[in-house]
Formats: structure tokens, sequence, C-alpha cells
């Protein structure tokens, strides 16, 4: 096979965890969370060389006009920028995605990217991608799997078997495990046979359409209805309506990986984050003496182990200890640090609701 | 004697403590910080019985035009507001003050309270109020005394000595002592016979004028000079710019009280706080189920012990203990609770210093 290795970059959710900053109106991979660049901008950067094809992007129409700009400051024409009329989860957007790439490209290997995770090493990744694009080639539907560092209860997990034979690095997959208990996850750490499963895969587009119609021929039938229906204006390609909000929302994991023979795993620690929380940005960020994370209008005196954010009014901290403060002109959030999880209660108590997007 | 008893308000000062909420062009006692009058409204409205003769106020230019709006609202109309062309501290304030009644009434007597404390226990004040006028009509400067609740060192503190022949409730006055230490304190806590200089006073003019015109005679003359060059326009009273600003600043307690042979306290508690932080409005505040003192727009989850207020943005708190939050649209200020006092530094560092008023 010889089909170009096409970036889709899913780029539909909102991000209630980074609230106050994360909106319906400006979600979070369209923030400039982590350096200048938004975090899509970053992500098209990290797959526009030469070994790949324009990237599609998928996303909703009120942001598409931005995701458009963000892009175009980059230097980056997407092959397509793929507006989806509602949002339906992963799994019907991948197999529009791919319903559209088979249409031009055959051949054509998707190479399946959230629009909001940070990979710091991307020489590992990029040498992962060539892997998983191997075992794509030999057939295989291929996740990455992220080697656990902590006992994190928030993801899933996939256990790899055999190692496949026409890829050092890939292996079958075993089992799943959604979001396991602390103790379960605590085994899975120290277990080794045990990843994360990123959300990241590449599928070959002819593979993809066959095992998912096979397993959800409704939604597959429906997305390529989607596709044809669609509204062509340049790059812009806006779905069909009736059929597109017609499909089940269903995720890629539960509609396709958990249930194809074909699932392999490449595993790897390529620095990744998937910015669950401003803990995360925290993390990652850069520390002051005192452990703090500043960005921004802030001056603080006897401060330590600090988030603090301002995008509108002056942060002035005295006397605090592990806490995460993001000022904007409508929002102050002050959260102890290890509540980072539970900000979403905000976003969701204030009617800022997650839409079941892409 | 019988002249008539005149509140003089002193409301030249701007809080540093209480930044961001008090700044230069809003300070502290113009603020509504308790309930929905502003503290100087409050003072006001707290002197203006059947006792009192109507009251004059002291302020600074670019307060005069609020202040004058603050006690219309509240129906007081002032027997004069007197317009300080520079802050001089709290002697050269009441100097023109007594100047200037004296040429009304030469037989008042003067009841000078800051524009920015809170007394909760007004009857037992009126009390207080009506024995230090015994006092000082039978030849004493009075002070009224607090009675310590706490061993602070950020105050003044008096010794009474022999009670007055002429008014139980008074005492002369045989030491003050400014800012003791922590062990000081704790031992003038135990002592019974100290009590904390409040910072209010009640003084007959004449006495007043000839006391503090034997211990600074030019402060005084100028005083009297600023007074006689005054502009007056209606109630209100701009002194003389260039005798004025000639006085060296001083405080009553240093230019008088300290020194006269005639000082006399009368100790009382009255539920009295100069509300000195965001601490003191905490403890004074109405709190939830979780000790949490809430202004304005806030939302909390699993928070308590806070002080939370909000004249701007939505304050959103989660897991928070003891700390203050003070939103505005330009600035939050983030604390631990018990580094309140220490929050001047911003004001200062920002450059919102506190201008040395009466």
């Amino acid at each position: 096979m010889s089909g170009g290795i096409y970036p889709v970059i899913l780029s539909g959710g909102s991000g209630t965890r980074l609230w106050p900053l994360s909106r319906d109106s400006l979600p979070k991979q369209l923030l400039s969370l982590v350096g200048d660049l938004s975090l899509l901008a970053v992500t098209a950067k990290r797959v526009s060389g030469e070994h790949f094809a324009p990237p599609i992007v998928i996303c909703n129409e009120r942001h598409q006009s931005l995701v458009g700009e963000q892009l175009a400051a980059i230097g980056v024409r997407p092959e397509a920028t793929i507006v989806e009329p509602v949002g339906r989860n992963t799994a019907p957007a991948i197999a529009a995605a791919a319903a559209l790439l088979r249409t031009r490209d055959p051949l054509a290997v998707m190479l399946v990217l959230p629009s909001d995770h940070i990979i710091v090493d991307e020489p590992a990744f990029t040498r992962a991608i060539a892997a998983a694009v191997t075992a794509a080639e030999a057939g295989h539907l291929v996740t990455f799997g992220i080697t656990p560092t902590a006992p994190e209860t928030g993801y899933g997990y996939v256990r790899r078997g055999t190692r496949l034979a026409q890829c050092d690095e890939a292996f079958e997959i075993v089992r799943f495990v959604e979001k396991p208990d602390l103790a379960t996850a605590l085994e899975y750490l120290a277990d080794g046979a045990w990843s994360w499963n990123s959300g990241m895969f590449v599928f070959p587009v002819g593979l993809l359409l066959e095992e998912l119609g096979r397993l959800e021929p409704g939604m597959v039938a429906s997305a390529i209805a989607s596709v044809d229906g669609a509204t062509v204006e340049g790059e812009v390609v806006r779905l069909a309506e009736a059929q597109f909000a017609a499909i089940t929302p269903k995720s890629i994991d539960y509609a396709l990986m958990e249930h194809t023979p074909h699932a392999a795993v490449v595993p790897g620690s390529f620095g990744w984050s998937d910015i669950g929380s401003w803990r995360a940005l925290w993390e990652m960020g850069e520390k002051d003496g005192a452990g703090n994370v500043i960005v921004g209008q802030v001056v603080s005196e006897d401060t330590q182990g600090c988030y603090l954010r301002s995008n509108g009014p002056l942060i002035a901290g005295l006397g605090l200890k592990d806490l995460i403060v993001v000022a904007t002109n409508e929002v102050v959030l002050v959260a102890a640090k290890d509540r980072a999880q539970d900000v979403r209660v905000f976003a969701n108590r204030l009617g800022v609701a997650e839409p079941k997007d892409a």
C-alpha cells in the first residue's frame, strides 16, 4: 500500500475542567495554554512535516472560523475542514472523515489526534507513528498506549498481548478497562503490561470503514450519506445535518476498538499529557524558585506551589500554598490544587455544559 | 457651660489594608463594607440624634463631592465640610475644626470621630459619650478607651489612673504606649487597667485650642490662619493652602494627649472595631454554616472560614480554608486570612500609597 498519512484532528470538545478559561465559545484546544500557540495549532504543527499529507480538521460551526485562522497563522492549509452540524462523539466524526478521505485517496492512512494533547518528546512520538503506520498497513487498527506514570483512575487502560509479527513496537490488545478503581489502577501500574489509552490512533481508511461498517452499519451508512450530501465551500465541508444528526453518539473505543479483533497498541512515553486539569498545567509549567507557575499579570508574596494565571484582572497572592487561581474578566476561580479535577462542577452548575462533540 | 456637642468626623484617610477595594479615589470610609451605607454615613447617622449639633466633616478635595452626596442621602446636613488642601494627620485637622467652631459656638464641645470605625453597641457608646462630655466640661481632654479583647500589637494603649471626682466613668491617664510587643500586650491584657486608644475624643473647643496652642503654638497659629483665610462656599470651607500646608504633620495623640496633664479616658466595650483588615470584616460578618462570609456574586464548594467578596467578576471557590478573596474588575486579592494585615504591601508596592491625612 502507499496512500498518504493524513492527520485527522478532532477539535469538537470543550474541556470543562479548564473552566473558566475554556468555555463553549472558546474551548480548551483553541486557547494558548502553554506558550503562544493554541493546542490545536501545536497539534497541527507537530504533524505538518514531509511525512504527512495536509490534515483534516473536524470541528463545529461556531469554531470553524477561528480554527481556520489559527491554522492559517502557522501556514497550515488543511486538506479539509469538516464541520459537524451537531456533536456525536468520536466514532461518527472519524467515520465521516474516513468517508471523505476514501473519495480522495482510497489507500490513505488516518492519524487520528485529539486537538488538545501535549507531547513533549516529539522524536519519540514520530518513531511511534512510523511503527503504528507499519502495523496499520499490515492490517491493524492501532492505538497509541501511554506508559502509566501514576495510578490514574480517570483514564482507559489497554493490556498488551503478543507482539505483532510485522512490527516490533506493536502488540495485540487483549483487554480494555475503562476508569478502573484505585486498587486496580495500582495493580496495572505495577504489572507493566498496561498502557493508558491515549485517544490517538492510526487507521487504514479502508479497513476502518470495513470494520466499523461491520460493527456499526447504521452509523457508517449515515456518516457516508452526510458526506455525500455535504455542502462544500473551498476546503470547508459541512456535513448534511439530517444524516449526521441521526447517528447515535458513540466513542471510537466503544464502537470499534473494544470489539474488533484487529486492535493493536504501540506503547510509549512521549511526555504526553491530555491537560485534563489546571493541576496538569501546573505540573508541566515552568516554575519559579517557590514552585509557582505564573502566567499574566500576577504579584505574589510568601506563596508556593501555586498556579496563578490572569487573563484579566491583576492577581495579588499573599501567603498561599498549593492553590490554583485563574482570573478572567468574568470569573475568578480559586481552588485547592488537589481539587482541580472538580472544577467542572462550576462549569456544569453555571450552565457551560460540555457538548458531546468529537 | 452649655455649648452644643459637635461631632467632628475625620474623613481624610485611605486604608491600604483593605486594598484592593479601598484606594485613593474611593477610600475605606466611603465604601459600603458592612451593609448598604458607607462607614462615613453610618458614623454620621450614629451621632445625628437630638443630643448632637450638626457634624463638621473634614476631608480632602477629591472626596468632597462624594462625602456631600453620602451625607445628603441620609438627610444629614453638616454644620461645615472642611476641605484640607493637603493631609497633615489628625492634630492640624482637629485644630482647624476647633478654630472654625470657636467662631460659631465658643462653648462648643467637639466629639472627634474617625469616619471608618464600627460600633455595634450604640446605647453603651451613647452612655460613654455622656460621661466623656461631663469629664470634658470639668476641664479634661478625653479619649475613649476600648477594653482589649486580644493582645493586639498594632494599637496604642492607655493606662488609667485615679477616677475623676466629677465623673464616675472617667479616669486620669497615667501612661501611653504605642504598639507594644506581644509580651507587653499580653501583660496589658491581663492587667486590666489598660485600654486601646480608640482615636475617638471629646474636647471642649476652648480647652483644646489653649492646650494644643501651648504645646504646638505654630501648628495652632497656622490652623487658625488657614481658617481665617478659607474660601467659604455654602457649608464647604476650603482651608487656605499656604497656611495649612506649612504645618508639620502630627497625630493628636503625639501632639496633645501624651503631653497634656488634662488627659482622661472613658473605658468601655462598644462592639468597637476599626476594621483594620479584611480579617476584621470576616470576624464581624454574618457567617454561613461553614463559617464563610459571602458578599456579592460568589459560588463555593467545600469551603470554610473564608471571606469571599466580589465587587466585580464572579468568584468560584473550591476546597478553600481560611482565605480572603476580594475581587474587583481590576484586581483580585487572594490572601491567607492570618496574613490580612500584610495586604498593604501590595497597596504600597503598586503605588496606592496611604496619604498622611486626617
